[in-house]
C-alpha cells in the first residue's frame, strides 16, 4: 500500500500484513504473547465501571419493568450515520458508540420487512411512523416480500405445515461476521484502497454475477465511507490505524456497531479478537502508558456495550429463540496451526468481565477447547464455568484442521474464517416430520392436507422397517430439494433487499459462501425407526385413513445409549440427508453444510409436529440438537455422549449440538478437573 | 379459461383467441375486414372534438409561453395509482385518462435517476421535494446509481469521450411495447388468471435467473392489479373485456396510460392497435349503436391523448434527441401471412386525425408499406404525407419475412413481436470516432487523453489503407467488447431499479429480448478509408505526435454514389462490426442485433468526434443514420438509396434509416404517384 509505513504500527513485527495486503492472521501470528499463567494478574472493575454497569443494571431493571422493551425508535430508520452520539455517561465511558441515540432504545430496521418491523413495535405498544410505512411499501421493496413473491405454493405449504421451519424470510439471517479488527490494524483510509483495489482488478466480463459483485463492492466502498462517518459523530476519526489499545477497542467497536445499526441479523457475532486486542495492551504496558486496571476497563467498557446490543423483534421469533438473544459470539482461545496456543492475558480479561460485571448470555463467550491449551487457562475456564454457567466451549482441534486458527464461531457453532468465509442460515427441515409424511403419503398429519408429493402411503397392521425406509428415503429426497431451493430464494433476495454492507466490506473480495441447511429431530427419527425395526409399531389410523398415532409392542434399542443398532441409523440417516441435500443448486455457489442443532426452536418445531412411531406424543418438544430424547439415555453420560460422537463431522460441518446437563459433583471431586476431562475429542476416538 | 364465453365477445368468431390462451393476432386474423375503398367514408372533426381540441392547442401555447414545460409534479411519485383523475373537460371526454392530475403536468419518476429528475426540474424552475430526494437516496436506490456503481473506469471514460454514446443510463431505455390491446379484448380479470398460470407453470429449480423471473412475474401481476384500480379512478371497471368500440378504445388506452405513468422511456410506442379497434367498431357500425363519426370520435379523442403525453426531460436528453420526443409509434397497414393486406378502414380513421386535429409529429403514425397494399390506401398515404410530412413509412415485405404480420415498430425502425419481444436499447457506438483512436493507438484526439487500448498508432507520413484497416478492426474488436459489457450492466440495473412492470405484464411469459447495439459515422468511416485507399492522405501531428487533421491529395469515391469501391468498404463495416459484437455474452441471453439509424443524435455525435480523413471538420455532424454525408452524393436520388440499399439487413436488423428530403415535383407529376413508386425493396433487388 505505501512504501512508509504508519507510526501507528510502531512496534509492531512486520510480515505480509503490513507489505500491502489485508491479513490481520497474519499480524496476530508475528505479534501476539501466548500466556501460561493463571489469572492472577487481573484487575477488580474501576469506580467508573461500577457506576455505569449500574445504570445498565438499572436500564435493564427498567426494560423488564416495561415489559422488555424500554424504548423503540418508530421514525429514524437506522443506518450508520442515522444518529447523534448516544451515550450512558459521556465522561465515565472509556468505550463508545449506541445503536441509537438512547441507551436500550431499539433501532427500526425495515430493510428485512415492513410488516415485521410493524409487529415488533405493535407489540410493544409503539407504532411505525406512516411515512415510514409508506416508504418501504411503495418505493422501497424488503427482503420478506422479495421472498413471498418468488415462493411457490410449495414452499408457502412447507412453510405452514413446518416440515421447513424456523427460515430466514422474516428475520434477518445473520451468520456474517465482519473482521471488524481489520478497521483497528489499518484504518478505514487503506480499507477503502484496499476495496478501491478488489474492484479496480474485479472481472470486467459482464454476467450478472460480475456486475453483482461490482455492485456490492462499490456498497461496500461506501460503507466503509459511512463508518467513518458514523465514527466522526463520535468525535473520534478512524482514518488511520490505531494508535493505542483504547483506540483498537474502539476501532473495532466501531466496526461492530455499524453492523448492527444495519442489520438485525439473528446472530451478530463478533469474530475473534482478544488476541488480537492483547497485542494492543500488551504493547501500550511494555511501553508503561497504561495499567492492568485501564486494560480492564477498556474491555469492561467494551463488554458492556455488547451487553446493551438489543434489536426490535417480533414475537414469531422471540417464540423461536425463546427471547431475543443476540449471538453476539466471542471466540476466545484455540491453538495456532505452528502449534503454539493463542491464549493471552486479554483471554483472561474478557471472561474476567463475568467477574467485574456479572454474568450474562451475552457477549457468548465461547472458549476454542484444545488438548494443548494452557493448564492455568482450563482451569480458569472451569472455575468461571462453575460460577457463572456463561462459557460455551467448542473443539478447536476438530475445527482447527479445516479452519486453520483464524476462524470464529458466528452463532452457537457455525465456524467460518474471519473475513474469508460467511455463511448462509438456513434454518432447519424437519426430518421427524418427514418421516410421518412418509408413512402418510405426503399428508400432513396435523393440518391432514397434501403438502408432500402423493407417494403411497405406507399399509398394513404393522410397519415394515425396509418399506418405511424406502418410503422415507423418498420423502427426504423430495425435502432436501425443496428446501435448497426455499434456501436460494431467501438468499438471493436477502442479497437483493437487505445486503451486509458494513460487514461484508470487512471482508476479502472472494468470499466462500457455506450454504448451511440443518435438520431437526434426529433422535425421535432414529428411535422411532428403531422401534420399527426392532419392536412392533401399529399405526393408528382416523377415520380418513391417516395415520395419526402408533402403538408399541416390545422394547427397542434408543439412541443415547452408546448401543449401535440405534447409532448407526442415526448416523445413516445424517449421512443420507448431507447426500441428498448436495445433490441441488445452492445460490452464488454456496457450499452445502449441514448442523444438527437447535438449541431453543426445538420446542417450537415439536409443537408442530404429531404423534411419532418411537412414542413421543403430538406437540411434545424435539430434542434439542443431537441429544437423545429427554430420558431415553438411561445408560449414564458417557453412553450417552458416545451416541452423539459417533454422528459425522464430515456430514453436519455446520455443527453438532449436545445441550448437556450435569451434577457437578458426578464427574469428580475437583472443580478444576472438570473441564479437562469433559473432552468430547477424546470421545471421537 | 372457462367454459361459457364472456358475453363482450358477442358476433366475434372464435378460435385459439378463445379458447384459454392469449392470442390477440388470433383474434384479429379471424375477425378483421379488410378495406380496399378510399377515404370518403370519413367523418368530420365533432364540435366536442374540436371544442377539446382548441382547448389543448391552447395548453400547448401556454406550455410554450412559459418556455417548453406549463407544470411539473415535484413530490407525488408517479405510480399507476398516485392520482386523482384528471380531465380535460369531462362532460365531452369520450376517452379519458391523464399521466397526473392537470393536462400537460409532468411527472415525477424518480426510480432512473433522482439527479436527472431534479436536473429536469430545475432546468425548468422547478424542485424536487426534499422528502422524494432523500427516500431515492437514502432508501430506494435507481437504475442510474446502480449503473454507475458497476461501471468500470474504462466505461465512464468511453462514456465520456463519447465513443460510446447517447447510452440509456441517464434515461429510460423504452423500446418496450405492452400489448395494451390484451386489455381490450381480455379485461383484466382473465388476464390475472393467465399471469398466476405463467407462475404457477414457472420453473421451481430455483437458480438466480428463475427467481428473478418469477419475482418479475409476481411483479407484473400486482401491476395488473393496480391498473384495474387506475381505472377504477376514473370510475371505470376494466375488469372484464371491453363490451364495444368506446371500451375497447379506452381499455387499451389506460394500459398505455399506466405504462406512461410508469416509465418515462426513450420510446413509449403504443404497438398496431389501429386494425385491431377496427373490428370493434365494425361490431358496433354493424349493430347500428354507433355512427360513422362517434368511431371518428374514439379515435380522435384516443389520439389527441396520445399528443398529450409528457415527460420530465434533462437538458443533456433534449440535446440528444432535439427535442423532447415521446415516439409514441402506431403501426398501422401490412400485410398479412396468409396475402389479405391488413388496411381496415380504422386504418383510415387513425391518419384521418391529421386532418381532424392538424398535423404533429406525436403519435408516430407509421405505414407498415408493401407492395401488396390496396392502391386505394396508398394513395391515401401519399397525400396525406404531402399534406401533413406526418407519416413514417417502413419496408412490411422485408419485416414480416421474419416478423410475421403482428410486430410493431418501437421508437423509429425497431421492429418487434407485440407481447412476445421487446428491446433492450443499446444507443450507438461512434464508429468514426474508433478509425481516429486506431490512427492515434486509443488516444482521444479531443481529449488528448489514452481511452482505447495502447495499441501502436500510425507511422509513417501518409496513411496505409492495410495499416489503418489491420488497426482499426483491432480497435473495433476492443469497442465492441466494451460496448456489450457497458450494454450488459445498463440493463442488468433497469431490471433490477426500474423495471416495466406494466408493460412486462402484458406480454407472454418468455419472452425474447433483442440486444440491440447501433452504430453512428458509417458514411464517414466509409468515405475516410475510401479517401486512404484511392487518394493520398497525409496526417497532420501537433507537438505531441497525436493525429489532429488529414491532407487530402487527389479525389476518391464517395459512398452514397452507388459506386461499389467504396460502398462495399460500408458493407464491409457492418458486417464486421456486427461480427464482433456477437462475440460477446449478451444479459439475459439477449438476440444481439444493429441499427444504423440516427435521426437527430448525430448532431451531438459530430460535436464530439474530430477531424477525419474524409476531409470533415472537428465538431461537424455525422450524417444521420446510414446517409451519405450531405452533399457527397452528387449522382442523383437513385444513386443515394442504392447505395444504402446494399447494406445488409442481416447484419442491422434493428433497422436502417436514411434520412431522405425530395422534391415532389422531381418524381413526377402525379402527387398519388409517389408514394408506390418509392419503394426502397425495390431498389434492393
Amino acid at each position: 500500500m505505501q512504501m512508509t509505513l504508519p507510526e501507528e504500527w510502531e512496534g509492531f513485527k512486520t510480515g505480509k500484513w503490513s507489505d500491502g495486503s489485508v491479513n490481520v492472521r497474519d499480524f496476530i501470528q508475528k505479534n501476539y504473547t501466548p500466556y501460561d499463567g493463571t489469572g492472577e494478574f487481573l484487575a477488580e472493575p474501576t469506580e467508573a465501571t461500577k457506576k455505569l454497569w449500574d445504570q445498565v443494571m438499572d436500564l435493564f431493571k427498567q426494560e423488564r419493568e416495561n415489559g422488555g422493551v424500554l424504548d423503540m425508535d418508530t421514525k429514524i430508520v437506522s443506518t450508520l450515520t442515522s444518529h447523534k452520539a448516544g451515550y450512558l455517561n459521556k465522561d465515565l465511558e472509556q468505550i463508545v458508540g449506541l445503536q441509537t441515540d438512547k441507551p436500550l432504545k431499539r433501532s427500526l430496521q425495515p430493510f428485512g420487512g415492513i410488516r415485521m418491523t410493524q409487529n415488533a413495535c405493535r407489540e410493544n405498544g409503539y407504532e411505525v411512523d406512516p411515512e415510514v410505512v409508506e416508504i418501504f411499501t411503495k418505493y422501497r421493496k424488503t427482503h420478506n416480500q422479495g421472498v413471498f413473491d418468488a415462493y411457490t405454493p410449495e414452499m408457502r405449504m412447507a412453510r405452514k405445515s413446518a416440515i421447513i421451519t424456523g427460515l430466514p424470510d422474516a428475520y434477518g439471517r445473520g451468520r456474517i461476521i465482519g473482521d471488524y479488527r481489520r478497521i483497528a490494524l489499518y484504518g478505514i483510509d487503506l480499507l477503502i484502497k484496499d476495496k478501491q483495489h478488489q474492484i479496480d482488478t474485479s472481472l470486467v466480463r459482464m454476467t450478472s454475477k460480475n456486475i453483482r459483485l461490482r455492485e456490492e463492492l462499490a456498497e461496500q466502498l461506501r460503507a466503509l465511507q459511512e463508518l467513518r462517518e458514523m465514527a466522526g459523530i463520535y468525535g473520534i476519526d478512524i482514518s488511520k490505524p490505531a494508535k493505542n489499545a483504547k483506540e483498537a477497542v474502539q476501532w473495532l467497536y466501531f466496526g461492530y456497531l455499524g453492523a448492527v445499526k444495519e442489520q438485525n441479523g439473528a446472530a451478530m457475532s463478533l469474530g475473534r479478537t482478544s488476541t488480537f486486542i492483547d497485542i494492543y495492551i500488551q504493547r501500550d504496558l511494555d511501553k508503561g502508558i497504561i495499567t492492568e486496571q485501564q486494560a480492564q476497563e477498556y474491555i469492561d467498557h467494551f463488554i458492556m456495550k455488547l451487553r446493551m446490543v438489543k434489536f426490535a423483534r417480533t414475537p414469531e421469533y422471540n417464540e423461536l429463540f425463546s427471547g431475543d438473544p443476540t449471538w453476539i459470539t466471542e471466540s476466545i482461545g484455540g491453538v495456532g496451526i505452528d502449534g503454539r496456543h493463542m491464549v493471552t492475558k486479554t483471554s483472561f480479561r474478557y471472561l474476567h468481565t463475568l467477574d467485574n460485571l456479572g454474568t450474562a448470555p451475552e457477549p457468548n463467550l465461547t472458549v476454542l477447547w484444545a488438548k494443548n491449551l494452557p493448564r492455568n487457562f482450563k482451569e480458569y475456564c472451569a472455575e468461571m464455568s462453575i460460577k457463572t454457567s456463561s462459557i460455551q466451549y467448542e473443539n478447536d482441534d476438530l475445527m482447527r484442521a479445516t479452519h486453520g486458527d483464524d476462524y470464529a464461531i458466528a452463532c452457537c457453532v457455525s465456524s467460518m474464517r474471519v473475513g474469508k468465509e460467511m455463511q448462509f442460515f438456513g434454518a432447519r427441515a424437519n426430518l421427524a416430520k418427514c418421516l410421518l409424511y412418509a408413512i402418510n403419503g405426503g399428508v400432513d398429519e396435523r393440518l391432514e392436507m397434501q403438502v408432500g408429493p402423493k407417494y403411497r402411503p405406507v399399509e398394513g397392521e404393522y410397519l415394515d422397517f425396509d418399506d418405511v425406509m424406502e418410503k422415507y428415503d423418498a420423502m427426504m429426497e423430495w425435502l432436501a430439494g425443496l428446501y435448497v431451493n426455499t434456501l436460494n430464494v431467501i438468499h438471493y433476495m436477502h442479497d437483493k433487499y437487505c445486503y451486509e454492507r458494513i460487514q461484508m466490506a470487512l471482508h476479502d473480495r472472494d468470499v466462500k459462501r457455506y450454504f448451511a441447511t440443518g435438520i431437526a429431530g434426529l433422535s425421535v427419527v432414529a428411535d422411532s425407526l428403531s422401534a420399527i425395526k426392532y419392536a412392533k409399531v401399529k399405526p393408528i389410523r382416523n377415520e380418513s385413513g391417516l395415520v395419526v398415532d402408533y402403538e408399541i409392542e416390545g422394547d427397542f434399542p434408543k439412541y443415547g445409549n452408546n448401543d449401535d443398532r440405534v447409532d448407526s441409523i442415526a448416523v445413516m440417516i445424517v449421512k443420507s440427508f448431507m447426500d441428498k441435500i448436495k445433490k441441488h443448486h445452492t445460490y452464488r455457489d454456496g457450499v452445502p453444510t449441514m448442523s444438527i442443532l437447535t438449541i431453543t426452536s426445538n420446542v417450537v418445531y415439536g409443537k408442530k409436529t404429531g404423534n411419532t412411531p418411537d412414542g413421543r406424543k403430538n406437540g411434545v418438544p424435539l430434542a434439542p440438537g443431537a441429544n437423545p430424547m429427554h430420558g431415553r439415555d438411561t445408560h449414564g453420560a458417557a453412553a450417552s455422549l458416545a451416541s452423539v460422537a459417533k454422528l459425522p463431522f464430515s456430514s453436519a460441518q455446520d455443527g453438532i449440538s449436545n445441550t448437556f446437563s450435569i451434577v457437578p459433583g458426578a464427574l469428580g471431586k475437583d472443580d478444576a478437573v472438570f473441564a479437562g476431562e469433559l473432552d468430547l475429542d477424546q470421545l471421537k476416538k
